[in-house]
């Protein structure tokens, strides 16, 4: 019997969960089904395929999305997070289990009661970032504490970066997915975690001066700052009474000093409009955020103002967006300050058609076992191969099309709306992934944790 | 025939408003009802006046509410600016005519037009700031432009401070207003204001590097950072065509470097609670913010991340404040970080019974007449008597207890939700200001402006 993957949304992410599906569409007799609001940007090689089928939708025509979901034997919303509800509740309506890669919302958490009585699962965060970071660590935390251990620190570090073969500028930096998003991060509020017992708060004023270092064989030295969201996870993964518990944000060293130049300036705020914004030279929007001088250069007010000589690779890394330049325009109306930061950030910063992406993702697990304090090291780089095959779509793409694959088989079976850390779910995908290239390398190393004294603090 | 006074709500800020209108009444036959939550806190020689009669108000009582205003020929409402409203509606329905010292809400805003319709004055923005700023700076500016003169330049800056006599920190520096508008200034969006034409911003993280100074003779110097609202008056004040506007708050040299400690550490953030606030050492609360470390001293720790040299001033500044001390514990439950440092503040910056504030105000007008650029600068000092007549009460409270008489007396007679910029207003009330010791002086200096060629910017 024919079984029908309806995949609504079919964005820069989905190149390898559709090739997946596809490839497995003749022995698992599957029939994919894409629905898009332009079906027309879906590349011809997907969308000729014999068992697919492309059609317009529009996620707010209620009649033709429901029809679609009546019609599928399993769900995959690859929408924007805060679009997932309306398909979710489809899927309650018709019985069909759901599969997002996207943070579970209150609105679906809400559902988890009805979706449990009706024996469906829909299964969540089952990307890279939530996805494959919850798979990685609890496959080992598991593996600490059915052995016997007690987790003592939990560190883990996700970075979507460039390879290095394309890594052609001073901040080792080129946006590989939603640049707004890395305009904006660590807005909204202090980032808050725990070292060796103790609460720590960092403002986003410091948080790109409070960074850490991760060595990985091969690939050298990348630096990280603190997510806000360290201890969400704590219940989930069982980890109450973890001593240390921090999430972090992967870039090269030196991308985060430089970053602090634009939060100093407010140059990363979305909270106002620049009502003149079109039109304005990237050397005038600089200027809104210095002293006025009669007579000094942007330039110098700048270099001045933030305290950087002129041969510092700080200043290099302002002249190469062109920070300085008059002639170069912002078309954006009544943009915030982040928006016309985002737009000069992208005329240096888009990857080009050949090059490539990298993904790098670092677990730091301390543990205590026998009385004798332990730790592992566990790290994962993926290399994409060109603009649309990137390792990005590829972590994102491919355990999302597993765990489909998975639960219309009737392997992944308890019902709920749920996170990938049971092993039933994470075991079978982990193992198939290492087929892609995508695993894990692990290190033990001596335990460092932040104190192994307690000293002081 | 006697007239009632209804003044709502008699707090700190109204010693000497009900002083005025109590010293007034038998000549102008006056009765003054207040009414208050807690009236029992009202000093004994106010309420024991034979023309003062105080009574329990609860001012979400609407009964209560209403009568106390249907028997009043006119209406003080000295209550917190968001409760101003309902005493509004009531003068609305009764006719009566009503004064504050808040900024003009929308709400208050919206009813304007039956304000007008009724022939009722509803005078707002008549203390200190707003309020003197408003009628010192339009007596010049009108001044200016009645002469044939085009305003350039328009900066004004207000503060509140600690007199010279009662300055016994380094900081310079006490409360003598609420503690909490201190601690959460400048938050909430990046400071907008003009220069020399061109829109300039500064974000919160760098609000209180980038300060102006001012000098006021046998006062010495001080410094002013900038408001957020600069823009705000632009059109009330006829300033469309202005070339510089800029409003500032006023502080002794020194404190805005120091602040911005607390500000880079994150101790000013109120968007998140500490779970375990009370009874944490103001140590342990500094640590908070600081990178965890076994054998660093949280001494050091604080020196190194914001680069305080052990003998500078600044590294004074926090000792003074027993930041470090591990036995004063802060007794607050689930506070915020801004609430926690409002408590640590308050331990070293309450002003004793017998020490003096002082209120400082500063105004640079700019303009042109006759083919020259011409400037005025004017400022006013007023110095407190002790706690509880301070300079702040009696700024705040004596153009209040003014215009209630003017307006009272069929003086001030335009209708509408208004604030003092007419002439009508302005000039009586500042003359008689001046009789409290409450005055500007002027000064003709050359035009500095921001720049005189417009060279560059």
């Amino acid at each position: 019997m024919v079984r029908t993957i309806l995949v609504i949304g079919a964005g820069k992410s989905t190149s390898y969960l559709l090739d997946y599906l596809l490839k497995k569409s003749k022995e698992e007799n599957l029939q994919i089904h894409i629905g898009d609001l332009k079906p027309e940007l879906i590349p011809s090689e997907i969308a000729k395929h014999p068992n697919c089928t492309v059609f317009t939708l529009d996620i707010f025509n209620d009649e033709a999305r429901k029809k679609a979901v009546e019609e599928a034997s399993i769900v995959v919303s690859m929408l924007p997070a805060s679009l997932h509800i309306k398909v979710a509740e489809d899927c309650l309506l018709f019985k069909k289990h759901l599969i997002t890669a996207s943070y579970i919302s209150k609105e679906l958490k809400a559902l988890d009661g009805e979706v449990k009585k009706n024996g469906l699962v829909f299964m969540n965060e089952i990307g890279l970032d939530p996805g494959i970071d919850h798979m990685s660590a609890m496959e080992i935390i598991d593996r600490i504490t059915d052995a016997g251990g007690k987790m003592l620190l939990f560190e883990s570090f996700t970075g979507g970066l460039v390879a290095p073969a394309s890594d052609t500028n001073l901040w080792h930096y080129k946006f590989t997915w939603n640049p707004r998003n890395v305009v904006l991060a660590g807005q909204g509020g202090a980032a808050k975690f725990i070292q060796e017992g103790t609460y720590k708060y960092i403002p986003y004023q410091k948080l790109f001066r409070r960074t850490e270092f991760l060595d990985i064989e091969g690939y050298g030295t990348f630096e990280a700052y603190a997510n806000r969201d360290s201890l969400d996870y704590r219940e989930a993964y069982g980890l109450q009474d973890v001593l240390t518990l921090y999430r972090g944000t992967i870039r090269r060293v030196g991308f985060s000093k430089a970053w602090q130049m634009f939060v100093i300036l407010g140059m990363t705020d979305d909270s106002y409009v620049i009502e003149n914004s079109e039109g304005m030279s990237f050397r005038e929007y600089v200027n809104l955020f210095l002293p006025y001088s009669p007579t000094d250069s942007v330039e110098l007010k700048l270099r001045h103002y933030l305290k950087i000589d002129q041969d510092d690779i700080m200043w290099g890394k302002l002249l190469e967006l062109n920070l300085f330049d008059h002639t170069r325009k912002i078309p954006l109306k009544n943009a915030s300050p982040a928006q016309m930061l985002q737009y000069i950030l992208e005329e240096s910063w888009t990857l080009q058609e050949d090059e490539k992406d990298m993904i790098v993702m670092y677990h730091k697990f301390g543990y205590e076992l026998n009385g004798e304090k332990k730790q592992i090291d566990a790290n994962m780089v993926v290399i994409g191969e060109n603009r649309t095959y990137t390792a990005m779509s590829k972590t994102v793409g491919l355990p999302v099309a597993m765990a489909t694959l998975q639960i219309l088989n009737g392997k992944i079976t308890t019902p709920g709306v749920q996170i990938p850390i049971r092993k039933e779910v994470y075991a079978p995908i982990l193992s198939e992934l290492k087929s892609y290239g995508i695993h894990f390398k692990e290190y033990k190393v001596p335990y460092l944790g932040y104190n192994p004294d307690s000293v002081a603090g």
